[in-house]
């Protein structure tokens, strides 16, 4: 669950310490497909001078994408991509009241101009914003990426398809 | 619709010019009470660094509340709240596909710590937001819109009793 | 979790005992930011003519704000509303079949003329209801809650700064 | 669509007078079916102190029933039930923004103690409440609306039994 | 929770066996205001020949409404609707995936011509739909079940009224 | 439009006249695929009794399937299940005010032991229930059909295939 | 919950193995049923060649109904029923954040052209969707699941009409 | 609204000619910004194979995104991203019925393994599809296209802050 030692290529930023039970499931997929990643929290509403220059300094730092993961209002993922050219992958986390349904429609109903890519709420959507940013890094160029990628994909088809009985 | 001469202690502000068909209740509503007020188009997403700085300098410049008008993912009213320590008003604007059911969620459902008082979607929450405001600066001491105030809400009240009957 | 001595400037009122698990998350913010406040049980349904002389006595008392927190179809902060010139802070509890999305649209979605100021549904929009009522108070020149409000908010910006990585 | 002569039995009461395209439907129904009723605007926001009033005199004036109709934060039919022991009906006006769901949930969702009948979003709404008050003066005894009922529902039996293909 | 002795006035029918945790609260509210009633389970789906024969003879019965609670594709109060001319009062018991907003729309959204009176999702519904039940007996001049209706409604105020610190 | 001569082995039903326009749909792809079939107004609430017959005897008639349309409260497919061992298809009538959300989980949220297979809100449900009763005859050996279908399946990926640039 | 060894007709397919305490719910309907069916896992998203596979050789296999179970974007059932002519029939699973409201919508909102039946989200669906196949089977003249049919509708009548008191 | 001359290296696909109402947003951003791109339709249930081999050939042919929009049960997006590792990137087209919920849940809702990144419902998600397009292009080097979006960015900016009063 630790990044790797070279630069971060990928950032994983969330609104809250809570949000780490969801957005841990990113971390892990960036692991698994080797790419470098750096992980912070980040809240909009309580530090948005620390989220303003984050954004603002990332492309200079060399991430090329931004994983950010939000619960309720979740205005981390917009506010990101306001201040940054780079792609900002968001996450909607699960809220206690509205089980995310509040976290989706605040994170992937932006305005035409500033767009957010949104993925599933909860884990599903965290570990396919990994592999997302993965398969960027991948149509990039990085070869390394893109090798772990079509494998994690071939062993996914094939755990399906090795034992497609559910009953055993 | 125009502002008085007094330097304003409310801000209007919308993401997004088209807001205004709605954002002009709260104007109008200010006027008919006498509050002077300052209307503004800052968008969180395409102008970041505006509304920074018009959250920044409010209280200075004299504003008591800040009324914001959005939709879709409507970040502005609680990133204005991010920024200062104002009583921030938020309305939900009407949104095309899903009727401002997103911009509610995404304006009211703020987290503990960085509050938005929400008004309801559309002509109606711009109104009241108006309204609210100047309750506050009637609950503040301003004797001035507190008459007003009083006369509008006795108004309201007489013109439903006066002819309560729907067929005439 | 008592009220301080001092005249309280601002009410806390809830359609049930029930709903003071939601409550007090206002009780306790109030209490942190040194704003003197009352706490009590008053229902919409059961109880109207007490709702009614509750409102209508308010001002009076030396309330600057109500903050009432009720959940389904909860009526209690609109009554209050149509009732007093004192700014309504509504609070949507988290009911059991609809999770509090019935409190919310009850609350906020009030026609124009009558405004009720809504936050989160659930403890969240507890606190922050009392953190709005704050900033009223802070907005209106007390100087001393607006130094505890500002307070707060540093202290809560430090909490995400000083350690912003989850893992630890 | 004027009331009938003999003193009124059922109440139709709506918050404003835009509810009327809605609730002229409950009027039309007891005319046809010879319930005499009378018709009211009383705003539970705007005219509170007129809709205590008319709750806590309804009894005495002879009412057996009330309809309601509101929209939006619907809190006319359940403040009516609070103040009077008469069967309230309440019927949700379809709204702007929400399409009428705001004014179902809030009218519907009474908590435990307090009840409001409650029938569908719009015209339908409308005529089956003023179905169901007859109804209940029917079940009551009265002979005359029972023979209505009766032949009302006869009526619309064979309306669609005597030519039951569309494509005529 | 027996039913007393005199012939049943209100007759309480659900759809599965599951549904008597809901509908045992409208039971206990008649026993507590001494309404006879019956109790059986009806399956609109299961045993839609008993349903029809169970509304087609309940007013011959002695009954003056029923109260049907059913979850999911509740179609239990409608299909009693089309064949009595009594009351129906309807409540939505809480489904499991969807929480019982599919009981409450299949119960409330009847079309125009065939009303059921329907009330809040879940136990306070059933309860509510017994209250309502006594309210008609009453207003059909029961003077016992008004009495008893009045005294409950009196207590329930003053159970509010006698203690209203949520924290005691 | 018209019903082809041989004895039908489908019947389409619809609660309410004003469902023909969408209904139509399905009986224009049954004459297209050349299945004669039958169409009727039966409502579950106004004609409960013709609803029972016509269920209790279809089967016996020779249908193979029935489709059945219905808005809002839709209890015409479930009650048609319930009296008939034939397979239901279920078409969700779009409602006025809920858009047809109501009429597909009235339709679809059918409990374990009556099932009623749904299709999707509007035009394309009826054409689809239609489409769907083709497979079935299709799939129990009925040639014609099969091969009716089969064309049917193969102009319309022709009709993508061959012009896919949607600019032409 | 095995399988029965004659040819299976209907093929039961989920999109994950954690479908399958969902989809037993059908498999043991058909055991109930005397109709030899599979059972597999295959996945739309993790193997989508050999959904296509499954689905072209379906009819050649003797299958005669394929019934389909998903969760969240689900997009089995219609992709099966865009590569065969057999009747599909689709189980929206339950899913974590939204309880199946996305794999219903997902699996029943199909394109005019493309027909999926869809049953109630979670175990009731699934055991529906293997009733239903049964009625197709049964209306294709399969007097042996016909008759099994039949006995177990008139079962679950007889339970519910020996006992209908919810008490015992 | 024509494609350049230069080999596509992003290609947008859509469910239904339909849809093209809504893509063009995505394709006119593109040619704004000097991104070469390929425009067709590919309908996930009427030409199934077509659209295999479209994206098991796309990453060969030189692309290095696809934009995919589709309405209703959405299943165009998905099934790209399980035949081919390139970014897939879904726009929910707004829907007749639902407005394009559920279009948003069918794309967004994706099981972890396979991403797919959403966009908003509707003109402004097609063309937030195009600028992410053209993000990931910069991010992976592509200078000409990085100092276009930049210009781009900069121009809405100005659009704001040039005229900030809506009045004028």
């Amino acid at each position: 669950m630790t990044a790797t030692t070279s630069p971060p290529v990928v950032g994983i930023v969330m609104g809250s310490r809570s949000d780490w039970d969801t957005m841990q499931h990113a971390a892990q997929k960036l692991d698994e497909l080797g790419v470098a990643h750096e992980v912070r929290v980040v809240s909009a509403h309580r530090t948005p001078d620390v989220l303003f220059e984050y954004a603002a300094t990332a492309r200079g730092r060399g991430l090329k994408a931004i994983i950010a993961g939000a619960g309720g209002a979740a205005h981390l993922p917009g506010m990101l991509a306001s201040k940054t050219a780079l792609p900002v992958l968001g996450v909607p986390v699960q809220s206690k009241a509205l089980n995310g349904l509040d976290s989706l429609l605040s994170i992937v109903q932006m305005p035409a101009g500033v767009p957010v890519a949104t993925f599933a709420i909860g884990n599903a959507g965290a570990a396919n914003a990994a592999l997302f940013a993965a398969a960027q890094l991948a149509a990039a160029g990085d070869a390394k990426v893109a090798a772990a990628l079509d494998a994690f994909r071939r062993r996914q088809t094939e755990d399906v398809a090795v034992n497609d009985d559910p009953r055993l």
